[in-house]
């Protein structure tokens, strides 16, 4: 039983993703298809890139992604599989979506879709819906073994595959930066990019206090003295805390409370964080 | 393995559509039940229809699809099972769900559904939730085989199936015209029920210009002269196109913008598109 | 073939669901995991307890549920497996989440799962996404046969799992009250914990007026009288209706009308309703 994920940027719920799920069992009865983040900020490659980085590692070895951020479909950029170093399988326009994940798990080969072979049959008309008649369809046919990674098309130079620019994180004299990667409206949780043991690294402990500052577009947006603690419930209802994500990268929040929305704070290549030690 | 989906117009994540996910698995182990659109307009019977005729071409020929946009419920509408000429199966209310579905594929046979059989048992006192005592039960016991189709109840004449008014897609002089059935909040599509091949048959090719008019309920709210391309990374962001959407009727929308928020567009059969040649 | 159903307030769409989902696959390929509730009022354990209640009787016995609402993630609260007297598990922090299982089904025992068994390995380091690493891990394990109940971890008295004040329904002299557990946003129904046999012993009948009395915190929001019919299309469009849910509760709702938003209502431990003879 293999499995295959589904992310776009379509919407929660989109019937688009539906049209994908059927053509995956049209393709094979053994395939468990499951829905990613199909909220990916529109048109939004880097965004694709983290939330792939999300999941990759919790589920089963040989999983295919299939990811439909595609601002270019029906352009001439690229459609490719990128088998992972970790054996994860990822099917994508290359424009950008795979920058992390050439850059943090590192991609073994990459493999250009070969649409005489790998296109739903009787879709060649339709310019728009590559995630319904190419990705879905090699993906699951990748999956269920109708293919192999051969079959996919014509290998590669990984060195080619594109990369779309972030903040990388760094460590500092008095502390580390990186990108703010996620700011979340639901719970207001503010996410970045900087390794977690990074701040034990430069003798930030539990409990100790730090300084977070918050800049978008190099303008100072916030910069605050916050408890750095194990969970929400170290701190009071309504303050704010440093801690480790789910990820083990430095995240910042609110307990109970909604740091994006009372902070005013949003994410992608322009937003960056600096923890200092007090 | 037999395939059901599911499709409401409950909003995507309603608890009501686990239930039905659940009483599917309480009739057999051996379903895969998937979810369609449950966001379908309230109340909303063309719009249901119009969901279906998007997704029943992607699944496996014999799969099941229980609708159920039901403003109706608990009073005399007929509940039924269609069986499609293209060997899909419909559970609906006969309310116009139907329509595009008799309309443009065509309908096999039509059967009333026996609840003296075919509902879930223990479920007679309730009678605002057919989805999940009558509909969900129904289609997976006609998926699973548990039923066959003689066994939903009896047969009624296919001309009796409830139909919804429309416009009808038109060929004119200098061009064509047909109902706007989509006009989506997310991407800011807007769909029709154009054939796509009408164009090239009026004489209108890829990269000519093309006259946009709009109506709503016979007032004109869009009347533009538009660039008719591949897809859309064809002409700049921003800029709207006319294109085959992926079910190969006319498409209407902005590169990377939202045509349905930006020029206030709706859908529905009060909702009409003419193209014409310029 | 074990269902495991996963509800949370992390919002329908969620990628930390989808995490939770591939924890699943890695545990087991054998399991069927599907979405329940994932927009549960934030941190809203009696809410997490209601939309347990509503899905319990509908899957097959033996089902386990996962529930994560934990606003205390990462402090000392307990995690749990409880058996339920119907033969379902739930895998939930011992937080309020069990109030109304352990008052209306019954609880037969409850474990507190030991977590240096039952964590998924390598996620020690993270202590904000227990959903994830420890219920998910936990339940899937409990469901795919990997632990039998008792490998949960220690047994501890049902009398300690922690409950959450509530309004009980009632039984008056001229009629019935209880609690308002439902105020949805997209149909507007109004749902109540007061069992729907009950007007009939109160000599409330089908076709008959009642009055139905809305109170927020003592205060009077809504007093009216209404028909008490079958279902939506025994009253007129606009018109509202007092009628059996999908639950055999007392519900309470405007016909293709918004009751919660129209009369400004809402749910939990200070909305009762009561319901009297006219």
């Amino acid at each position: 039983m293999s499995h295959l994920v589904i992310q776009t940027d379509f919407g929660t719920g989109s019937l688009s993703v539906n049209a994908m799920h059927g053509v995956c069992a049209m393709v094979s009865d053994d395939l468990k298809v499951h829905d990613g983040n199909n909220d990916v900020n529109q048109f939004d490659v880097l965004n694709a890139s983290d939330s792939l980085m999300y999941v990759l590692p919790y589920w089963p070895k040989g999983t295919v992604f299939v990811s439909v951020v595609d601002p270019g479909v029906g352009t001439k950029r690229r459609s490719c599989v990128a088998k992972c170093k970790n054996g994860q399988y990822i099917v994508t326009p290359d424009n950008g979506t795979l920058t992390y994940i050439k850059e943090e798990i590192g991609i073994e080969e990459v493999r250009e879709i070969d649409e005489s072979v790998n296109r739903l049959p009787g879709s060649e008309g339709v310019h728009i819906f590559h995630g319904r008649d190419v990705y879905a369809y090699c993906g699951a046919r990748l999956a269920a073994g109708v293919i192999d990674f051969e079959g996919v098309g014509p290998t590669y130079p990984v060195e080619e595959i594109v990369e779309a620019p972030y903040i990388k994180p760094e460590k500092l004299e008095d502390g580390v930066s990186g990108m703010i990667n996620e700011a979340g409206e639901h719970f207001g949780l503010i996410g970045t990019n900087i390794p977690f043991s990074w701040l034990e690294e430069k003798g930030i402990h539990y409990e100790d206090d730090v300084r977070v500052i918050i800049e978008n577009d190099n303008t100072v947006v916030l910069d605050k003295v916050v408890k750095h603690v194990k969970s929400f419930g170290y701190v009071s209802v309504g303050e704010p805390l440093v801690f480790n994500s789910e990820m083990n990268t430095v995240m910042f929040a609110i307990n109970q409370g909604n740091a994006t929305l009372e902070y005013g704070l949003g994410f992608g290549p322009k937003w960056k964080m600096t923890i200092k030690k007090v």
